[in-house]
């Protein structure tokens, strides 16, 4: 009875649990789910100083206003009785409180595969890989090379495997063996054939956002009206900071607000550099940028489902080069955690380091990013794993490496680990045992052992001596090796031959169409 | 005036802040201060679990009991009261929560340089050494072998050289080519001349405690009512789980809690091993071997300084070996530190890994065990810099890598960071760059860029072309050059003459007499 209703506190019993493990091909690993963040987030800001910066942003959006470089958007903003002088719009700060105003709270994103749907929001913390880097670095090459096909697919595959992946984010490396203007058709067929997650598409150009929402319908196996009933993919469009929208990115979030799709926009606001020195300063610019954005798509489609992004950090002091993971990276997503919740959004982070390589520096710096998602509440973590140099490479060995960490959060966010039941206290069990014997073989111990603790895939606890013996391995190589491991036993998810044959069918139309062009 | 009363709100203006760095030999680093964690702590147990756990730790000290095979400690526990049946002592529970009701909620520990005296207690996180491992590591020897007076010293000399490290714990690394019947004479002395910064004894019998206190004593220039008025060094006593309190350590503790110095107390609860495998039994389990330590000391000598710790972890289902940094550490510690919170004591937690080198893996459970100690409300953290394998190595590269970690834990915690003043918000600034430029030459920026940013010492921001020019080093070998470069740089903080000597001729005489006995 007691231990049943612990069970119940604990919320659903150890058949739903944390340390339960699957066999995937190469390694155990915890099953697919969606973490909830029970931490109540790190909050540095006083009311006051919440105020502060909404003022601040609400005044350079009054004051200054946001270049937008689209026309159509300048019009929708003009109609909506926005202050339009050539590019620069100025937004009264009711006009953008009553557009955020209708953006939902949360939101859904089902992919191909209905059982990987995600939500945004309610608590979530959910993890996506590495995008967009142009290089790509492992220990084989052991040096920086220019992305190809075949390393964005093993990437791909990567994301497609670990468990603790709750989506696809853009390109995990830029395969540029492709021409760039069917790039796009390429890795969005890669990558919903070693896929079955959500998937992000590049705001860039007419014929990238409309080819992408036509094959995430296909693939889905959806007629044009179910695509447009739910957000089944998303977009993430960046401001030009300072104070700049371009035109190719506002497209793309305009076609995807009216096919009422996912959209997260994320400023880079690197303080010192492209926003004020001061972190109070930059989160402002930095809302500022992501808020008038979001106003222009709930104008455009009110209740659409939209996220803030922060890419909030500091340059070197020295060299000008972008830092990550810094004391000041922390606070400042700690900061737009707590401006999120005022304007009840979610919110959209990252795993970000600055090292080159996959040693012990691009773990703390990772480490550092990571942890203060959790602080932040944030709901989606872009890049959370592959990531290196700031975001100029792209690494697989790194990308276990994060895996493990990422594991090691949705494990630490299981309500077991400090259940309290009398069970838990274990006080017959310490009585039991008394100051002589040990806990190994206990029926306490017996009855829980196989998941009453996180188990890694990567690391090694062997002691020293055993760790020597089995080659005296680093823990990059050891990840090297697991990422080969898993290459070489992946197996793409189930999809119908008719709905393959009709994405490949696609993607020859549209290269044979010229794909998109390339002279922006 | 707005940028005046802004600079009063972050308490205290530039002068005393925290980007500033002082110049000490080898690198830039930022200045002796005891930071304050402004963070409020993590805690993942209701109201009702720590009422659960309490009641645990009760039943326990009440119906099973704590064995001490230290017959004075049976004596005065007897006479206060307490059951005594053969070595086994139950506590009423009133006993206990009278007691610990004696003990400060914050003390000072004064060392021979009085500028480096520290608070336990009133919010702040203080930083040690990693201390007791038998074996070294370091890039150049690039194997396990034993520990050496040599490398004991050398340790030592980054524990004082690095601003960020706070007190002096136990040795940081054994060395075993002293015969332990001196080693306590030399290592004592040793550190009492490379740094002037709060040490740590071993309770190992008499000789050995009675030694350190006539030692620090003498360091510090004072009479022995001096010594007595308040503390100056401390000792850390690790009871035997499951439920044992062995007779040296208890001898020390009683010899300290007299001479009125700090008491710290530290069971190793591995779940699963030496205590319950789930982690609200193991916490419980801890608490009550700590707690009666505690009220002993208290009952001989009501007020001594007091301090809890947590050593709870759990261990590797595959193998049975500990494993660190775990997310059932980093609960467990939170858990802990809710615990001490509720009995109002100052908290010990840890920096620790399993890891067997200075890899990715020894950073990112690093990393988690050193956010675990800020989420917990650490005041202490022992082994914050230096440890490998489960503690049986000490690495002269991790303890640099380490104190890049606590610096960038100790910039976190400054509120300038977050500060929201005017002149932070930068409205102004953001004006005045507007679309077209950026924020590197502006006066707002030209004002702060020296101090806005934390600034590492041994990570590398260069991108890779930058950093694979200067010879592709990773981050371990980048901290084994600091190390090297702290050490041949090195200068002792300064002892009068009167002092060394008087110490010198100690050492002579207590080794003429034979040292302390090794038979136990």
């Amino acid at each position: 009875m007691a231990e049943t209703s612990a069970r119940k506190r604990r919320g659903g019993g150890r058949a739903g649990n944390a340390a339960r493990r699957v066999r995937l091909g190469v390694i155990d690993q915890m099953p697919w789910r969606l973490p909830v963040n029970v931490d109540r987030p790190t909050e540095p800001l006083t009311e006051e100083g919440v105020e502060a910066i909404h003022e601040g942003a609400m005044r350079i959006l009054e004051e200054i206003g946001i270049e937008f470089y689209n026309a159509e958007a300048r019009g929708i903003l003009k109609q909506a009785g926005c202050i339009v002088q050539g590019d620069t719009i100025r937004f009264d700060r009711a006009f953008i409180m009553e557009m955020i105003g209708k953006a939902p709270a949360s939101w859904t994103m089902t992919p191909r595969n209905p059982a990987r749907q995600i939500v945004m929001g309610e608590g979530h913390i959910l993890f996506g890989n590495v995008s967009s880097p142009p290089n790509y670095w492992d220990m084989e090459i052991g040096r920086k090379v220019p992305g190809t096909r075949e390393m964005c697919r093993n990437l791909l595959k990567l994301s497609s495997y670990f468990n603790c992946i709750h989506f696809v984010g853009g390109y995990p490396v830029e395969p540029q063996d492709i021409h760039a203007g069917i790039r796009h058709l390429d890795v969005l067929h890669d990558k919903l054939i070693y896929t079955d997650k959500v998937v992000h598409t590049y705001s860039l150009g007419r014929e990238r956002v409309e080819d992408a929402m036509e094959m995430v319908r296909i693939a889905g196996g959806l007629s044009h009206d179910e695509f447009d009933a739910e957000p089944r993919m998303y977009t993430n469009i960046n401001s030009t900071s300072p104070l700049k929208h371009d035109e190719p990115m506002i497209d793309g979030w305009l076609r995807m607000a009216r096919r009422n799709q996912g959209l997260v926009v994320t400023p880079f606001t690197l303080a010192g550099a492209m926003a004020p020195v001061t972190m109070a300063g930059a989160v402002a610019q930095s809302l500022a940028e992501a808020l008038c954005a979001i106003a222009l798509a709930q104008y455009v489609r009110p209740g659409v489902a939209c996220g803030i992004g922060t890419f909030t950090s500091n340059v070197d002091m020295k060299s000008g080069a972008p830092a990550f993971g810094t004391p000041e990276y922390m606070r400042a997503t700690q900061m737009t955690g707590q401006m999120a919740r005022f304007y009840g959004l979610p919110l959209r982070s990252s795993g970000v380091c600055a090292a080159n390589v996959p040693d012990g520096q691009a773990m703390w710096e990772t480490s550092n990013s990571l942890w203060a998602a959790v602080q932040s509440g944030s709901n989606m973590v872009y890049h959370a794993a592959g990531w290196l140099e700031g975001g100029l490479i792209a690494s697989p060995e790194k990308f276990v490496m994060d895996c493990e960490i990422i594991q090691m959060i949705q494990r630490y966010m299981e309500p077991e680990i400090w259940a309290t039941g009398p069970e838990d206290i274990a006080f017959d069990a310490i009585r039991d045992v008394g100051t002589a014997g040990h806990f190994f073989g206990i029926q306490h111990t017996q009855d829980r052992y196989t998941t009453a603790f996180h188990q890694p895939f990567v690391s090694d606890w062997r002691n020293y001596e055993a760790w020597e013996s089995a080659g005296s391995v680093w823990t990059p190589e050891r990840a090297h090796h697991l990422y080969k491991a898993i290459i070489d036993n992946f197996e793409a998810p189930p999809m119908e031959a008719s709905i393959r044959e009709e994405l490949d069918a696609f993607v020859a139309r549209r290269k044979a169409e010229g794909g998109a062009p390339t002279d922006f």
